[in-house]
C-alpha cells in the first residue's frame, strides 16, 4: 500500500481535504508538523508580495488555537463543503523535504442544497516523511478567488 | 501499463466517467461486478442515515435495467454531462477488495452551451481486480448538492 | 523522482497547466514537440464532425505565432485562470507514443475576486518521451462550453 512518493503525497492531500470537509479538525491538524508554516494569501497580494496573509501560523499550536476558534464560530448557518485537489507535482526534494504544487477547487453547499464555487487556487507546499507518513512542514494556499466574506474564518 | 493498484483504480474512475459522459451505458455496467450495490444518497440522508436512497441497486440486473429506463428518457433537452473525479484513496484491502474514497465534481452543459455545477460529492467504494481488470463490488454516491430537479433519474 | 509512465504524464499536465495559468506562454510552447498538432473544437462540432476548429496548430511555430498574438491581445480586463486537470488516463501506446485522454476545468478570476466556470471538456492528446521528457506530439481540445465569448482567443 506504500506506493512512490507521489501516490503517499496523493494521499496525504486526500486526507487533508477529507479532515476539513468531514470537519475533523483535530485530524486535520495531526497532518502538520510540529514545526511547520501555514499561511493563506489573495492571489493579488503574493503576486505583489505584500505581506498581509488571510491566515497565518507558524506552528501546529498557532494551527491548533485557530482550529478551537472556528469550532465555536461555525454555528452561521451550516454548509458542506468539498474539496477537489488536482495537479498534484512534485518539483524537488532537498534533506528529506519535498516540495509540492497542487490546485484546489473547494465547493460550499448549503443547507438547500445549492453547490457553488467558494475558492480555487494553489497550494505551494513542503511535504517530509516522518514515521507515521507525509506531513507538512509548509503550506502555502494562494487564493485566486477573494469576493468571499467569510474567507478569514476556514482554513483552504 | 499496469501500474500500481493506485493506478489502476485511477484508470477505472476515468473510465466510468467517461462511459457516463459518452453515455456509453452498458460499458458502464461492465464496470461493476455481477453481485454488487450502487447506490445514490444525499449527504443529509447519509449523515442522518436514513435509509432512503435516490438510486438502490443491489445486483449489476438491477443496474442494467436503470440503464434501459435512462435510454428512453433521456429525450429531455440534451446536455452534456462532464465528471472531474479527484482524492482518489485506498484506505486498505481485506480479501482482494480495496476500499477506496474519491470525491466527484459533474457539470452539465446546456444545449446553448452554458456550463453549470450539477452535482459534487464523494464515492464511498469497493474495488475488486478480476481478469478483466477491476470493477466496482460496492459504489455509494453521497451527493452534497440536492437543489436539482433530475437527480433522481441520472447515475453520478 | 522518476515515477511511472501515468506519473510523468501528470507532471506534463501540471506543468501545461501551470505555464498557462501564470501567462508563461513560452514555456508552455516548450511542452510541445516541434511537428505537433494542436486543435481546440467544440463537442458540438467535433461529435458532428465538422472540421471547423476555434484553434487549428500543426507545429510548434503555429502555436508560437499565436502566442505572440496572445501577449499582445491580453490587455483586456485582468483575469486569472486556474486549470484543473483530471482523469488522467492512458489508452495505449504505439512506437512511443502514448494515447492518453484527460478532462479539464477551467475557472476564471475576475478583477474583483468573482470566480466562474469558464470551459470544461476533454482532451485527446498524444504523448511522447523525449531526453528533456514528455511533450505533446498532438493535443486535442474538446470544449463542452460555448457559451463564451472570448474562446477563440485562449488557449485551453
Amino acid at each position: 500500500m506504500a506506493g512512490s512518493p507521489l501516490e503517499s503525497i496523493m494521499t496525504l492531500f486526500a486526507d487533508y481535504a477529507s479532515a476539513l470537509d468531514d470537519r475533523r479538525f483535530n485530524d486535520w491538524t495531526e497532518l502538520f508538523c510540529e514545526q511547520c508554516h501555514y499561511e493563506v494569501q489573495s492571489k493579488e497580494n503574493w503576486d505583489l508580495r505584500l505581506p498581509a496573509a488571510l491566515i497565518y501560523c507558524d506552528s501546529r499550536g498557532m494551527i491548533q488555537d485557530r482550529v478551537t476558534v472556528l469550532k465555536d464560530t461555525l454555528t452561521y448557518p451550516y454548509l458542506h463543503s468539498r474539496h477537489l485537489i488536482t495537479n498534484i507535482r512534485i518539483h524537488g526534494e532537498a534533506d528529506g523535504a519535498y516540495r509540492v504544487s497542487a490546485n484546489y477547487l473547494v465547493l460550499h453547499t448549503t443547507e438547500e442544497g445549492e453547490t457553488r464555487i467558494y475558492s480555487t487556487g494553489k497550494y505551494q507546499d513542503e511535504i517530509v516523511f516522518s514515521e507515521s507518513g507525509p506531513k507538512f512542514l509548509k503550506k502555502i494556499v494562494i487564493a485566486d478567488t477573494s469576493a468571499i466574506d467569510n474567507l478569514l474564518a476556514v482554513p483552504l
